[in-house]
């Protein structure tokens, strides 16, 4: 990378970290430079405005958020193993906090109505994308018959999600990931008994 | 009410609908103004500041939600019976949208961080009294037998508030209440064969 990427990037990670803790809009451009150590100029040499940079750090979020998911999957070939390491990696992701404010995904959903259309944007097609992760899964189980056939793909994404994000805004609320262990260990016995077959 | 306090009170409720579409720290004086039709000493007439009119916004906001659980559970005397009016209470909410930003507990818990410790500490507090209505009810529950007697009630309010709380947070995104209907759907159900007597 030239050093005019590495500022580019560096810039993207410390602001996913300060929108992490403060949310796009309690973060000021005055908190963006004193993360970064650039004056204005700086920043807006490779961002155009806020919000661009706000769209770049929510990606680099997510893709981090999703290596923690991957790191867990990967190796395991059967459906349902698949399902309950990304149960795992998530809850991983929650204990390491590598952004310190949870999940980037509830944050900016919660955050992110029409006063940021783009930013709403993003969040959709991320969550979108999980959702289709999990119906995609359920789908080849059931062909492999790893998974009860009578198993609606689509409604298991909604459930595991909300429970597990509904759980990291309890954990965060309380400063104890009590919450989180308890939705996943309910969510993985969910799996065993209800849908692997 | 004298004047001076329904004053008061309809900029708690106008604030209390601000902060639910935009978030306290995405609100500016300036749209408590716009939305009150006051200018800024009138505002500061009543409250000393911004954050202690967040305060009485959040309570008001609680209030509010709390009573369409009420209404629903108001002459159910069966545990497993109150805990499914519970459900519905908040699946209403949730339709009729009284606070258009959706649930003001999950919004707070999620935006009120080392920021705002007072706010913080208000969502603990709401939050822990929705658990203990839960708990309370199972307990009484297992005295009558009506609820199984394994139920861990701390275990169970940890489980139907992540669902319900992730389950809005998705319909919020997608602005779709197919989620949290799956979720009070999928949760009746789970107290009807895993909870109930």
């Amino acid at each position: 990378m030239s050093k005019g990427e590495q500022t580019h990037q560096m810039i993207v990670e410390r602001a996913a970290s300060v929108f992490s803790r403060q949310g796009y809009f309690g973060s000021s451009l005055h908190d963006l430079m004193q993360e970064t150590g650039l004056e204005k100029g700086g920043i807006y040499n490779h961002f155009h405005s806020k919000d661009e940079l706000a769209l770049e750090a929510f990606d680099y979020a997510i893709k981090l958020t999703w290596s923690y998911i991957e790191r867990e999957v990967s190796g395991k070939t059967h459906a349902p193993d698949r399902l309950h390491a990304m149960l795992l990696g998530y809850r991983r992701l929650m204990e390491e906090l590598p952004l310190p404010g949870g999940c980037p995904l509830l944050n900016t959903a919660i955050e992110a109505d029409d006063a940021h259309p783009a930013l709403r944007q993003r969040a959709r097609q991320a969550m979108t994308n999980w959702r289709t992760w999990i119906q995609r899964n359920v789908a080849r189980g059931i062909a492999a018959g790893e998974i009860r056939p009578e198993t609606d793909g689509d409604l298991l994404a909604t459930i595991i999600i909300s429970t597990v994000e509904g759980a990291v805004m309890m954990s965060k609320l309380y400063d104890d990931s009590t919450h989180i262990q308890r939705a996943v260990d309910y969510l993985a016995t969910y799996l065993d008994t209800t849908v692997r077959l």
